[in-house]
């Protein structure tokens, strides 16, 4: 199959226009039927797949780098009398496993950085539902900050999966409803079960929508609540994203600071890092014109553009073995370089842009085993990226020089999606190794430093170290990918949740089940049997 | 099949021996290896099946209310060098994906109310693994408050379930890895890989034990820090809890006070609740004097063993629809009294049987519907059964009488397993709906008063009752099973999660999903070739 990309011109969206009025800003979506990413299924009634996603990703990013003036974004429909019929159902039923969770994978992590924006970016996402949302088309609207529908007797807003489709909402819709919408859980099951939805004054009554309008006062109305968002902007100046250049293969992708490698008959991916210079590490008085291509902002782009493609290309290649070259006073001085200058508006998104990265790390199913050997610069924010693995060698050499060091990136600026650091979730609990590795901070750590501090899992010396982690990778690439992954899910988010985590590592699991089941995709299923005449059949006991 | 029974004569115990000696007792396991509850495996190793794991709830809970003087329970083996192997692969092999699911659905339950024992009962447990404690053996052991490893040079904990069989371990145990014993994620990670295990002193070092004692020491360490724990034990003297008396049929299960009526062709089962009467309310000075067959502790032990009935031998039955009969003004009574006396350790473990069977609706995969008629005693603890459903109907009618009440036993006494109370968790964030709600304590509501406070779904007037209630149920009946699972288990918890709302919402939905997959159950996968000289073949696409 052709390999997807997620590194896209804007010049060439086929699903979304983006219209932007000083500080407000409309992503209008508009889907041709024929627009799919794959054969064989029709985008009708704005239904979306995993293409369309791709460019409210894109869309997204753009406005908070291009567009930092923007305040206040709509998101609305160009198609009469529906704003978003969800996910194709058709795409759904034809595609395998793996595609359905890695493509609800993606659209939940759109949702959560759309819902991110406000506190990250200041940019303010309003849902203007000018037709009926429906399914995912809902479940986008709950992803903003607030949602305003049409009252036009037709239009509603419904979550239909589970009457419809015998499987449940697939980006947060029912965690949405309680957890962040704060519907009670008995109108939140009356709601999901009816196919056809709420609309008007009960839609806002059971808090489903902030306000209803008449069609012909809707439009009107919007444009006011956005123009009161926005008022007079953010004042800044954007600076333009240029598209990524990577040197893509079936073999993996090479740009300019990742190079990711994949190995097919190992099933071992590894991706190598490149650290800063020291000309990287400096930021100007006016950090903008630093560009999307000072190394600070591209190697982010370019470690989440490879990972993306790892995750929904190679499907088989389940372990990714980490390595990093360059000097660690270098990374150290960047972070150190990035913290003072936070209140920079740019500095800031260039944070959020890291922060989103390292989470997409977290969330993906892969088992990632971070390699230090000497030369390598696993500092602060790249030592991120190792602690964000699911295990961290480090070479005890006893010539050469091997460190690792903490900066202040490493104390809270780049959360996890339970909202706190990784020391912190890496020592739940454990207040004591926590303050002793804070305290260790700016200073490099020798492998046995680290170990003592729990910093890493094991530091096998220089004699063992190439057959101790040969056979540590080839063990766990023979682990049923299954297993590891709930494993994994299980492991890395120790304490308390957050609607976040509780849409990755809850609702997706139950979805996982639910999508595998034959009630679902059996020949009599009820995903299978959609469009049908006739009425799917269900194996009744209950799980 | 034999219907599973929950319903022991300690007499009958096939597998444990409980041993009290004063303010200690010893739970020990001896499991035959022909004692299974099905036919068609041999429980070796003290390996355990459902059978087992109803000896053990029944044992704790005897425990509470036979010998509340005992303050510290070792739960140890009979068996020479072996602690258990866990849940028995072979009885999991054989079984369907319901029975499995309800299995370990069960075992989490009991293990819960083990590590619930010290806070709630003053009972303390001591896990004394004599012996190798794998797979769900070292579970149990994590449910217990401290974990002493005999160090033989043999005996380890472990969690082979990831490497062995390609699925996760069952109750609970990665989730108590990292969240209860505090073990950082990389160890985790790299223990729940390692067949073999952890054993020694790198088992304390890793925090998987809290001590290890050498063969000839072990059995007088141990016995010296029971006597520790216990002291001069609990000033209590137990009661005698007879052998529930339930008249069982193909139909469901009548009860003094609990009638469980089972519609085959309709797929729903009715809950008849009777209330408390005049005199049941009262609670003399000595409350233990009451003993087992008062109504204010056998409703609630009839409550649970009907629910267990259900789940475990009635898996087509998809709806619960719950109705009483009695007076509000009885159980607010015996509401009151049981708050008054809450000091007093026979009330105290009547309260904390009560949070239990609630608990117990709360994760069950069944839709609860409740009715809420004339003649019905819906009134604190009653009403509580009703919150911990998913919907609530109750008749406006226009001439009879038809109230609910809430008392102060809805305040937080019978938290749900997130530890917050139903209301609490009814009115997520919406604190003024909550305090409302709050201040109408202890006054009799009618229908649109309830239905003003959020406290019910909704309120059909006595002409629409009928047919409205039976569309809404028979709708109901009609959905997808596996659909309604997952989204009542993503409904019933929004808000904070604990160690416990994770094991069953989160870990159970991934043992669902891995249990089902062609990795672990196919023809070729890693359960179904458990004990084959060939190796399971994967399919390598990671989701």
């Amino acid at each position: 199959m052709t390999p997807i990309r997620f590194n896209l011109d804007p010049r060439t969206y086929k699903h979304l226009s983006v219209q932007v009025e000083g500080p407000t800003a409309k992503i209008i979506i508009k889907i041709p039927e024929d627009g799919g990413l794959r054969e064989g299924y029709k985008l009708k009634l704005n239904s979306y797949d995993l293409g369309v996603d791709i460019e409210l990703a894109d869309a997204t990013r753009r406005l908070r780098f291009e567009h930092p003036e923007v305040k206040a974004v709509c998101i609305t429909s160009g198609q009469e009398g529906i704003f978003s019929a969800g996910a194709n159902i058709f795409m759904l039923k034809q595609s395998e496993h793996a595609h359905k969770v890695n493509f609800c994978k993606f659209t939940n992590e759109t949702r959560c950085s759309i819902e991110e924006s406000h506190q990250d970016s200041n940019q303010y996402y309003l849902a203007a539902a000018n037709g009926l949302a429906s399914g995912g088309g809902y479940e986008l609207c709950l992803a903003c900050d607030e949602i305003h529908l049409i009252d036009d007797r037709n239009s509603a807003v419904s979550l239909p999966e589970l009457p419809f489709l015998g499987v449940l909402p697939g980006t947060g819709g029912l965690t949405r409803l309680v957890d962040k919408r704060r519907i009670r859980r008995d109108l939140a099951d009356a709601f999901s079960t009816v196919a056809e939805g709420v609309k008007g004054a009960k839609a806002v009554e059971w808090r489903l929508v902030d306000a209803v309008h008449s069609a012909s006062t809707f439009q009107e109305k919007v444009e006011a609540r956005l123009k009161e968002i926005a008022g007079e902007g953010n004042p800044h100046k954007g600076i333009k994203l240029d598209v990524l250049e990577g040197d893509y293969s079936e073999n993996g992708a090479e740009y300019k600071y990742v190079d990711l490698k994949i190995d097919h008959d190992s099933r071992v991916a590894t991706l190598e890092l490149t650290g800063p210079s020291d000309a990287d590490s400096e930021i100007p008085e006016n950090a903008a014109e630093l560009g999307c291509n000072w190394y600070g902002l591209r190697f982010w782009r370019e470690l989440d553009d490879a990972i993306l493609n790892l995750r929904n290309n190679f499907y088989e290649i389940g372990t990714v073995v980490i390595s990093s070259s360059g000097s660690i006073e270098n990374v150290a001085k960047l972070d150190t370089a990035l913290a003072d200058r936070e209140d920079d508006w740019f500095v800031r998104e260039v944070l959020v842009e890291m922060k989103r990265v390292l989470k997409r790390i977290d969330y993906t199913s892969r088992s990632f085993y971070t390699l230090i050997e000497p030369g390598s610069c696993f500092a602060g924010s790249l030592f991120e990226i190792a602690l964000a693995s699911d295990r961290i060698y480090m070479e005890d050499h006893e010539e050469e020089d091997n460190h690792i060091a903490l900066t202040v990136l490493n104390d809270g600026a780049l959360p996890m999606g339970n909202g706190r650091s990784r020391l912190a979730t890496r020592f739940y609990y454990d207040e004591d190794a926590a303050s002793q590795a804070q305290a260790a901070k700016g200073k490099p750590l020798t492998a046995q430093e680290a170990m003592a501090l729990g910093l890493v899992t094991d530091i096998p010396d220089d004699i063992d170290w190439e057959d101790e982690v040969r056979i540590q990778i080839e063990e766990r690439a023979s682990f049923s990918p299954d297993a590891l992954t709930g494993m994994e899910a299980s492991l890395r988010f120790p304490g308390p949740e957050t609607l976040e985590t509780k849409i990755f590592s809850r609702l997706t699991a139950w979805q996982n089940w639910i999508f595998t089941r034959p009630n679902a995709v059996g020949e009599r299923g009820a995903l299978t049997m959609y469009g049908d005449v006739q009425k799917p059949e269900f194996d009744w006991r209950r799980v």
